[in-house]
């Protein structure tokens, strides 16, 4: 069975109702055991979840696809419904959308580092020491001020992001996003001209390596940089979003910038941001009349996990547990919990290990065995083993926005 | 890989040998909790099943997808191991199943229904106060009188089935099944013409817009009803069959025409219904040495479901158990017990859970831990959740009836 089939037909099932969705994304939250033989969510104390579990139905789901380990934005393609093999989102574009970079359809977005090079421009360090931030921006000031990009209606937009990182965005009419990236990855080499992959980009291809080359002259005597890498070239995809696919009103509660852009590019509107994580029930409560599925987007169980902080994981997780009564007195027809990927403490790092769910709709969802929420009984919970992109469409089944299929 | 790909597999694969497949479909068989807190089929008493589950092997089965909720049609070509999504029955062809009307390779079918109209030619009401059979049968006796098809070798075939239901076929050379409905599916407006999608169709749509003009002067001062509107054209699909797929000898045992119907479509034969559910033993029996694949198709599950009734479609569950051991005491190779779609009785309709299925095969089927035959039990399941249309290749895998692939 193709994918393309199955996402024809779930579109054209999908209804408007008044029913409402809630999906809690813990970013990061599947684990693997530490020292002590539990996860974080094992060793944390939810009873909150756990009657959810017990009430409702378990599984644990792919973001992608077995054995992969996804970034954020494949991560979260595929809790919005999305195949994340089909639609991709360029590193240039990520990174617009993590520092809340306006971008606009025809823009041409990278990222960029600063790298080290020697007298014969070959690089020596491809992140110029981690460079501290401090640094990156007042290069980055520099380079803003003295740039000369020398084409008529084509603007130059530099934003530092952190250490050696940044972004890279051009802007104007007739330019292609299909560049290759210019760091060849290895030191002792000299960057790579950007080449361009379709006759639409090879304008593209001029500009950058011209501003490359200009990059080179004004750094040409720095002590902390002297050339800028550009990798991910993209321009902002264009998806047919979940107010077109699935008659949502879908709205994110985020308090990070990239997932607000995610949540942006598949149609979502965007709440202000809760001051707190304790803030989350009462922006769903303000917010409540006007929407019918609601993204809650909590970072910290992911940072914490990318710092190798077991304690601090166990801690989120049970914060969250302690307001979840709030959000059930809502009275949503359907409460998801879920993540975008596993990002286990052990390995400070994302991870391809499956995310335990849960979904959570009286009377309509078909119960399992399972009593408590983690990752040992959702591999055994009820919706067995799926990719995540079923997710939503389960969770709208449950909500009765999902016709029947034939006769 | 693509399920094309995978059926091409398949297919190549099969042999004919002498085993024999039961595979006994409980139609709505799956189901939710109820106020109990158990499903019909964990609260029934089942002996034989749990036995089967016990030797055998559990898993769940979506028909379509995850998250679908299927009508009969797509139910079972997943049953016979055919993607719903590629292979679609119209509406038309499935009412003319439905009533054992002998539907030809190249007739027009459609659904009608009887609808009220005001003195402006508008629908007041899409089922004419979903009117008595009778009143249905003596305007269906009125029409096929009087209209006159005036079309040079197009007949018109007029069927009556129940409440404001009907089956319109049209028969002929020459005419495309490719047309939109009429039903405009809203009261206020007058109904649509039959617009053609393609060319092969427009004749067919001219004939359909004069029936349908016939059909208001004739009913012009009807109590009853006013008017006619139609839906689901189709005409006979064309699918490669079980005999040449996998070189079965299929038999279809049924009491309802619908079913006997779909199983025709891929090549059944069908056997004379049993005067009730305790006579399919019986019925195996007779036809045993005949065919190598028994299609066994138990209506009464749904129907109980359907109504909402948990305690009948209990009482049905049993009913089969207590004949269950004739059927093994006949030696099939594989006995297969499972189901078109859920149908809980909670929620009166079909809906998109996995349907719970096992499988037996001594001395072939690798057992799992499970003691019983139920919802829960099988999301434990060694077979896991799979695609529906895996079961039957699985059924004929445990019969020996698919070689190896590759060396």
């Amino acid at each position: 069975m193709t994918w393309v089939l199955e996402k024809v037909a779930y579109d054209e099932l999908a209804m408007a109702t008044s029913s409402r969705i809630v999906f809690l994304v813990l970013d990061g939250l599947g684990d693997i055991q530490g020292p002590s033989g539990q996860t974080p969510l094992e060793a944390a104390h939810t009873p909150h979840l756990d009657r959810l579990a017990a009430e409702g139905c378990g599984g644990q789901f792919d973001p992608v696809a077995p054995a992969i380990t996804p970034g954020s934005g494949p991560g979260h393609l595929g809790l919005f419904g999305y195949d994340p093999l089909e639609h991709q989102v360029g590193r240039g574009v990520l990174a617009a959308l993590g520092i809340g970079f306006p971008l606009q359809k025809q823009d041409v977005a990278a990222r960029f580092n600063y790298c080290s090079l020697n007298s014969l421009g070959e690089i020596t360090d491809r992140r110029a020491g981690r460079l501290p931030t401090a640094e990156n921006e007042r290069l980055t000031e520099l380079l803003k001020r003295e740039i000369n990009v020398g084409q008529d209606g084509v603007e130059l937009h530099l934003q530092p992001v952190s250490e050696h990182r940044g972004l890279l965005v051009l802007r104007g009419e007739g330019l292609g996003p299909r560049l290759d990236d210019t760091d060849p990855q290895i030191i002792g080499q000299p960057p790579l001209p950007a080449r361009a992959r379709d006759e639409a980009s090879s304008r593209t291809a001029e500009i950058v390596d011209d501003i490359v080359e200009q990059v080179k002259v004004l750094l040409r005597n720095d002590a902390s940089a002297q050339g800028m890498l550009l990798r991910g070239f993209d321009s902002y995809p264009s998806i047919s979003t979940l107010p077109e696919r699935f008659k949502l009103k879908p709205l994110c509660i985020a308090q990070y910038p990239m997932y607000k852009g995610l949540a942006r590019l598949v149609g979502m509107e965007v709440a202000e941001s809760p001051a707190s994580l304790e803030d989350f029930p009462s922006t769903l409560g303000e917010t409540w009349d006007s929407h019918d599925f609601f993204f809650c987007h909590v970072k910290y169980t992911d940072k914490a996990g990318e710092d190798g902080d077991f304690e601090r994981k166990r801690e989120v997780i049970e914060n969250v547990d302690s307001w979840l009564p709030k959000v059930v007195d809502l009275k949503p027809d359907v409460l998801v919990v879920t993540a975008d990927h596993s990002t286990p403490a052990a390995l400070a790092a994302h991870s391809w290990h499956p995310v335990p769910s849960l979904i959570w709709a009286p009377g309509m969802v078909r119960q399992d065995e399972i009593q408590r929420f983690d990752e040992h009984s959702c591999a055994a919970g009820g919706l067995g083993r799926l990719p995540l992109r079923y997710l939503l469409p389960i969770a709208m089944a449950n909500a009765g926005k999902l016709k029947k299929y034939g006769a």
